[in-house]
């Protein structure tokens, strides 16, 4: 599918704000593809369709993982994380999306997982270090991002532990994992 | 077996600095064992036991850890937690402890586990307030076990996970099952 209709589609499905962040998110995530050598035009097309059920009501975002057998496991945790899984869906089925690779960097975009490929790393990273992103620690993310894909994992995926454990929400496992991994792909990788 | 023996035994196995550590979990242990009702004969033996293994080499560690097949399945991870498991074997082996709940205590002290006993979260908890311990934040976790062993246990396990994951060291799943299932049973649960 072309980046206009998908651009329209996600103007179409979210609030202005959160469409601002997805475009935000397609350049930067355009950016980390030609750094480190993935296709562009799938790293535009993930991006675009990251947030595509980001504004849905719960209970849409619920049936939605819920007919798929809820593969990643999220609906014991909070709603935030199931518009990853959900919008993963509605690319296959609404927008015709066939690349396993697109299809899973919008699935594991919020978690992480283990085994991340490239797409996936820059669509997890490019979601957190997008120029609007000014949290505390944000321009150390995209420090890492400047020179490394596995070091900014890394940084992305320590971040997101620190934070949730801060503010004592529940964590998925596969946010552990996509960290626990990481760190044996990163150059700190003999300290440990 | 009696606490003066436990202290030679711990004295003997530990250099200096450590076994005063120990007295000092063992003391924070017996308050909080008085403060949230369970029995402090357990709470000091747990805590008199649960570094025995701190001072054995690698090698040993992986030796005792091995025989029993691992079923903390933590010699993937930094041999910092293999003591626990290799101490609660050599608190069955060594010192003829039977007590299912001790030995739970002396092997997840470090790493923790969803489903704590009580006894279980004791140790864990003096283990990091005791008070030696000066890293940023202990007085607010030496607070939060003034008031609620559950909260303690958020506060514990978020410390341990914001801290593993500043300093990049991997973090053991049992630690994320105990931080997640602690936030089940603190006051701040119905916020998530």
């Amino acid at each position: 599918m072309e980046p206009e209709r998908l651009k329209i589609e996600a103007e179409r499905r979210l609030p202005s704000g959160r469409y601002q962040h997805v475009l935000r998110v397609a350049e930067t995530a355009m950016i980390l593809a030609d750094r480190f050598g993935e296709d562009k035009e799938k790293a535009e097309t993930a991006a675009l369709l990251h947030d595509l059920a980001k504004a849905m009501p719960k209970e849409d975002l619920k049936r939605i993982v819920e007919s798929e057998g809820d593969p990643v496991a999220v609906l014991g945790f909070h709603h935030e994380l199931w518009h990853g899984p959900a919008g993963a869906v509605i690319a296959r089925d609404e927008f015709g999306i066939r690349d396993a690779d697109i299809l899973a960097a919008v699935r594991f975009h919020t978690t992480g997982r283990a085994g991340m490929s490239r797409l996936e790393k820059i669509i997890f990273i490019a979601d957190m270090i997008e120029p609007g992103r000014n949290f505390p620690g944000a321009d150390q993310l995209r420090e890492e991002a400047e020179r490394s894909l596995e070091d900014a994992l890394i940084a992305c995926s320590a971040h997101s532990l620190q934070y949730l454990a801060s503010v004592r929400a529940a964590i998925h496992p596969d946010t552990l994992r996509c960290y626990n991994d990481s760190l044996s792909q990163g150059k700190g990788a003999m300290n440990r």
